[in-house]
């Protein structure tokens, strides 16, 4: 009697489908290759062995078939570019450090290689970095500039005389830092540098740079020795990422054939003279960056996927663990019981669904975007703001989630064989890198309430303020998440005094919108204001920051709020979709509470509406506590990539 | 012409002198004591060489003499309590390890021979321990029981035949966990266990516990292997703290001497009959706990000095580092220059020099009731409950402030060569040992609601509401600082509607205190209606925990306020006594920001002075900004002791 049958879905199943989008199989996919030893979650301090470790990883990954993902099909790729986003960031549910190597050699190098390179490069790179037959890193950031890339130091001087280019470290402070890759296993590093090309006859400093570019530099031989000019050094311990190989590189007049420029923006012709579809150098240089938006997005995800991993596991052990006498009974009370615990891991596993439907939106409009050979500027412009976001929002989350959980986890939290500590220790860096969360959440708010206007790019923030005192205006809100379903629930909603219409979906849609609208549109007056009354430009620019930030954080709040109607409204399962609809509501009132003074005086919620707000999420805690199990089985962790000692240890009666 | 003068004292100066209070000698003391190479702050990864390096530093701290001031005169010590206090807590400016064993070693073992063993265990422990010749653990916390130590199953039973006790680990979840020394270098541990001692013809089985006791029991040869009956275990890495050996104890039937027992508050005779000044089972163990309060208050402290190390470094390093053009300039901007940098940073010192005021009180008190010999019931459980919120107050900033100040250095911060994130590490699990915060906060709460009253301690949770139910009435607010200049703002306040009042100290004053007062009468209001209109206790208890919470919090706020009151009043330099007028204005004002919606809900503030709040915190920033040094100086962690390559690596110009 051999029949085998699918079991029929658990309402977990349902949600876990409908958290997984419309990558459901990509994920599942990923879900079963990472079922094997190689795989399971591991913590190998020692550097040396666990940056071995990693790339033995690495290798199996590219069996996996999963690398080719990200590069078109006429390179040598699948041109899959949402399962090549997916594939990597979930990742970080075996190991973050594995996340963050493949990360570096498949989206940012590979990437830099497949977005800024042309045919010649795509011929020579894409295969063997898809095989790992070679290596590379991505050496943008320096010691002196990592939110301020535009200013970078490293020179790429192109020489008439042998037409070569030369890498030159001119400073201190132009050297390459932080490099993933860069401390050992890289041969050669996609290096960001000025490009300057002296006209005949004009000596090399006194051209003007065309803006910063990306150059391939071979910068170690196959036995790992620095190559000529080249000095490379570790960073050593970080806070966590033990597998990744951090380092430095200084570049002492380094020659690389001209070819070697990765030459889709801007390139020097045998003549040696400079050509670019892009008149303006900023304007240019953000287009380039905008082609590498992937990694932010997959920095974003891969960050959620941690802390969904670590909101798992305390949720577990919250389910298992018992404290203090229950009343008329011999056994102690299950923690999960206690409100106060309910309210430190609910809401935190509410947004954490809210952030997986955005995460999945995104995904799905950055693969819709490069599959669509009409390039539209204003989309891919929506897009890179959307990311900074959404990058932003689920790093911030992972830092506050994980670490919330470590605590809730007590004294077997702290230890690493639980592994809470290690997820914490990992993604903390990811709040800073691919753009530190401070710049980009003003970068979010700049674009917002400049309507992406193409020159503002690159500004630094007084000159922005500058540009924007003349040109904000209507701020202009786009919508991409189910426009007709949130629409509809806007115009039925009854937001009246009564606290029950807290809890109507169309009244939670308005009350983000309205704070959001009602924030860019003060944001844009308060500047013009300030440019007018304060002397000192930057003083101007200092006086409205907050409140700029402020704007943005609000923006990405409903963009988040969108994306979960849109998730509740696509999921099949009644059962799932109702207790969606909870989470959603735990997840808005959440975000009302955390602004509450916002709102009241704003006069958009009346004192004893406030007070309502706490007892809707104390009661929506209350409603989820017995689905805690299904609604963490629904953020399709599984539970082979746990790796917490403590959910099958002694002392457990769970 | 060799006459050197002292140096005329800096602002600087002045500042660390008003915060250092009343135990500046002994501050000057470790910090003369910690500048020499062994002390230096340093990251050793490697478990072994973690723990050897720090029993070495141990034997180097025993030369200075600090250790002997946690023991009475009488017992070999110098008996100053304070000093003993502090020079344990600043150890965490050189390294968190160190100040955990410290502490284990010299405040949690050397604490419980001293308090609750007599004469035969001073004479026999007192010495060795402070010269190291005994390496000691502390075994409270089991696998199945941290929080809830009253319900320990460890036992100790006593055994008339051979007039021993026997101890014994009868479940899994007895096992003895997270125990500082236990992995490799104590050989003898403070054990608590239920107290088991069988009347004549009994059997052990039916003889009740006379509650938790402390006994001491040997565990280790001197060539480190486990006793017979005994088997240690280590908890391997952890989040941090490297270089402390936590491990796990199983007793099989381990038998000593029946003097073993700790027996200040609990004896069996030579009959095998068992005394105790304290009738109360429940009383007794929480009597002999209020004797360790030590502890708790050193975690505190510790946790509050690296936060200021990490503030230090986060803002000299704003302080260097720049970012963006400046406007009409060829410099880039200071980031410490940016209002949101300022905001990161500057509310955290603020917090910080109140916590530092509170703190020295809060030890103050300590000493003088260790030293009083009419032992005052009332007060002591007053520092208890003192000791509890500040520990809260104290380690929750600690985690809050370090990850800020980790961000705020953005990759830099994540190198280990930076520090932080080794403080962040160490300090992690501050929040959770000596007490869960959650868990010590609802215990200030429990205190206040009741008065004090004898028969709270050791209730679970829903035993004491059912008691609170009757008995809670008028809270009693003590004032420890400053009675009279309080009393005087109080009075003199000018809480009018205009938001120039908002600066007013005694209107702030006043706002604290009465949010304290209201919530904690209201807390109990609710808990009397809750009680009587659910029908489960445990849901009643559920129903307000959240509020009993925050009527802690308000009182922890209030406690660190009227501190920082006082502080400033005992400074003597009206410079630096202006510095921190303004400091406290913005711990007053962040304070306010953060529970506006409370304020605001509860008519405490009017939705237009709301307003004024953030103008007020965003004024205070910029008045503060050119003393930036100068307020990190006062901090008092010396150059010596930051241990920040970035602070004088490349690629800064400051």
């Amino acid at each position: 009697m051999a029949i085998t049958r699918e079991p029929t879905p658990t309402t977990g199943d349902h949600l876990r489908r409908a958290l997984d989008g419309v990558l459901h199989d990509t994920k599942e996919k990923v879900r079963v290759d990472l079922n094997r030893d190689e795989f399971l979650p591991h913590y190998t301090p020692d550097l040396e062995q666990a940056r071995a470790k990693t790339l033995e990883q690495m290798r199996l990954l590219t069996a996996s078939g999963n690398a080719a993902n990200g590069f078109r099909v006429e390179h040598g790729g699948t041109g899959d570019v949402g399962a090549a986003v997916t594939s990597i960031e979930l990742l970080a549910m075996s190991d973050l450090s594995l996340m963050v190597k493949a990360g570096v050699q498949w989206g940012l190098f590979g990437g830099a290689i497949e977005n800024l390179g042309t045919e010649r490069h795509h011929e020579q790179y894409v295969k063997p970095t898809i095989d790992l037959d070679l290596l590379g890193c991505f050496a943008m950031t320096e010691t002196g500039h990592g939110s301020d890339v535009q200013a970078l130091e490293t020179t790429a001087t192109y020489d008439p005389a042998t037409d070569e280019f030369v890498i030159h470290s001119p400073t201190p402070s132009a050297r390459k830092d932080y490099i993933g890759g860069a401390a050992q296993h890289a041969t050669m590093a996609a290096v960001f540098a000025q490009l300057i090309v002296p006209t005949e006859g004009q000596p090399s400093d006194a051209a003007e740079s065309q803006g910063v570019h990306c150059l391939v530099v071979p910068i170690r031989d196959e036995q790992g020795n620095d190559l000529p000019g080249v000095t490379t050094s570790d960073c050593g311990y970080k806070g966590g990422l033990p597998g990744v190989d951090n380092g430095r590189i200084v570049f002492d007049h380094v020659r690389v054939p001209r070819n070697n420029l990765l030459n889709r923006y801007g390139d020097v012709d045998e003549n040696g003279v400079y050509h670019s579809p892009i008149e303006n150098t900023s304007r240019r240089f953000f287009t380039m960056l905008g082609t590498l938006v992937r990694g932010r997005i997959t920095v974003g995800g891969s960050a959620a996927a941690a802390a969904r991993v670590a909101l798992t596991i305390a949720t577990k052990y919250g389910l298992q663990r018992r404290q203090f006498d229950a009343p008329e009974s011999d056994d102690e009370i299950l923690i999960m019981d206690y409100l106060v615990h309910q309210r430190r891991l609910l809401p935190l596993i509410a947004r954490a669904y809210g952030l997986g439907f955005a995460q999945n939106e995104l995904v799905s409009t950055l693969a819709r975007l490069q599959n669509d050979p009409s390039e539209n500027p204003q989309e891919q412009r929506e897009l890179e703001n959307r990311a900074a976001g959404l990058k932003v929002a689920n790093t911030d989350f992972a830092t506050r989630a994980i670490q919330e959980c470590r605590e809730a986890c007590g004294g077997a939290g702290y230890l690493m064989e639980n592994r809470l500590v290690a997820l914490k220790a990992d993604t903390d860096v990811f709040t800073t890198f691919e753009g530190d969360n401070k710049v980009l959440t003003q970068l979010v708010a700049k674009e917002l309430l400049t309507g992406y206007a193409d020159e503002v790019q690159g500004m630094s923030p007084v000159e922005w303020m500058r540009f924007a005192v003349d040109v904000v205006g209507d701020v202009v809100k786009k919508r991409t998440a189910a426009q007709q379903i949130i629409q509809t629930l806007l115009d039925t909603r009854k937001d009246n005094e009564e606290e029950g219409s807290l809890f109507d979906r169309g009244t939670q849609l308005d009350m983000f919108c309205d704070r959001e609208e009602y924030l860019l549109s003060t944001a844009a007056r308060r500047l013009q204001g300030a440019f007018k009354r304060e002397d000192d430009p930057f003083d101007a620019f200092n006086f409205v920051q907050d409140h700029v930030l402020a704007a943005a954080r609000a923006h990405i709040d409903r963009v988040v709020l969108e994306a979960f109607v849109a998730g509740i409204d696509d999921c099949k399962d009644d059962t799932a979709k109702e207790l969606l609809g909870e989470l959603c509501d735990l997840y808005a009132l959440s975000v009302i509470d955390g602004d509450k003074a916002w709102f009241i005086e704003h006069r958009r919620l009346s004192v004893e509406r406030a007070k309502a707000v706490t007892r809707g999420i104390n009661e929506r805690c209350r409603t989820l506590r017995p689905h805690a199990e299904t609604i963490v089985t629904g953020l399709g962790v599984p539970d082979y990539l746990l790796g917490a000692a403590m959910l099958d240890g002694p002392g457990t009666d769970g």
